[in-house]
């Protein structure tokens, strides 16, 4: 399974593609696209459809994962979030591509076992996770992050139907969420 | 000129087309795009995305207008309008349309004449300005009022050009702020 992770901003979009093959992860590929401040926001919601669009199109990802609970104040930031998360969702559905969205907080969970995770311990996991030489960038273990969540999920929702359809006690249900 | 405004969002999206001659305008084009509630949240950003599309390669609009200025504490609706006006943004940065922002206090006063007017006020005079036999629904009007503040706007910095060419004291300046 390839999984495409992506942390959207119209400053900085993170995308991290990520193959699973049983307990074993690999990075496949990883940029963060900057959009340069001198560009319009409909110029840069442009630049993060299509590069999203193409990376797409290379790596034909089984799913794209990206956080879908947000905090904060500043209502103009929020907006803009929502603006570079629509870029993404538009490059998957147009590509046919389904979309997986996770909390934060379960993000961290998955990836370091704590769902109060500093930035710093959950790009540490990520390395460790890829077996990175170096560290990742906040922006973009940020990206590997959601992608590594989504894999630990999936095998979380296997072990479940395959304990259910021995007839072993069910397990807490995952709580993966689809896009809705 | 035509000038497309959109009130966007991912349960209904208004568009309103409206042709400007002079101090004569007239609607040539009005619908509300709802989103079903069943559809997921990258079709429903599709839906827009291509139905934004479509409106503006049939009615080639010389720009398209919406309102850039948001409150509310509503973490997840602020999220949904960025979604959905990326969605706009996109269907007109793909297709050569430039795309004007106006604060919605600037598109009840430039409408009505008073910047804290009513949603009614707002509908009553969308529909006096078009010449329209019964009133705009809500989610329509401020579609509509959006495209004519721009049409009002324009009108103002042509003014503003024109007397600053013959030499006449400076006006205000216009508030026409391009998305950046």
């Amino acid at each position: 399974m390839i999984i495409l992770g992506v942390d959207p901003g119209t400053r900085r979009t993170g995308a991290g593609l990520i193959s699973v093959d049983g307990s074993r992860y690999a990075l496949l590929h990883f940029e963060i696209l900057r959009l340069e401040s001198s560009l319009t926001l409909p110029e840069k919601l442009v630049r993060i459809y299509r590069s999203l669009g193409e990376i797409i199109r290379r790596w034909r990802p089984d799913v794209l994962a990206l956080e879908n609970v947000f905090y904060g104040r500043d209502v103009q930031a929020l907006v803009k979030i929502g603006e570079a998360r629509a870029c993404a969702m538009l490059a998957a559905e147009e590509n046919g591509v389904p979309v997986a969205e996770y909390p934060p907080a379960r993000v961290k969970e998955s990836v370091s076992g704590n769902g109060r995770a500093t930035k710093e311990q959950v790009q540490s996991m990520v390395k460790r996770l890829l077996d990175l030489k170096s560290l990742p960038a906040a922006d973009g273990s940020d990206a590997l992050a959601v992608a590594l969540c989504h894999a630990h999920c999936c095998k979380t929702q296997k072990l479940y139907s395959d304990l259910k359809s021995s007839a072993a006690p069910p397990l807490a249900a995952s709580g993966l969420r689809q896009a809705g």
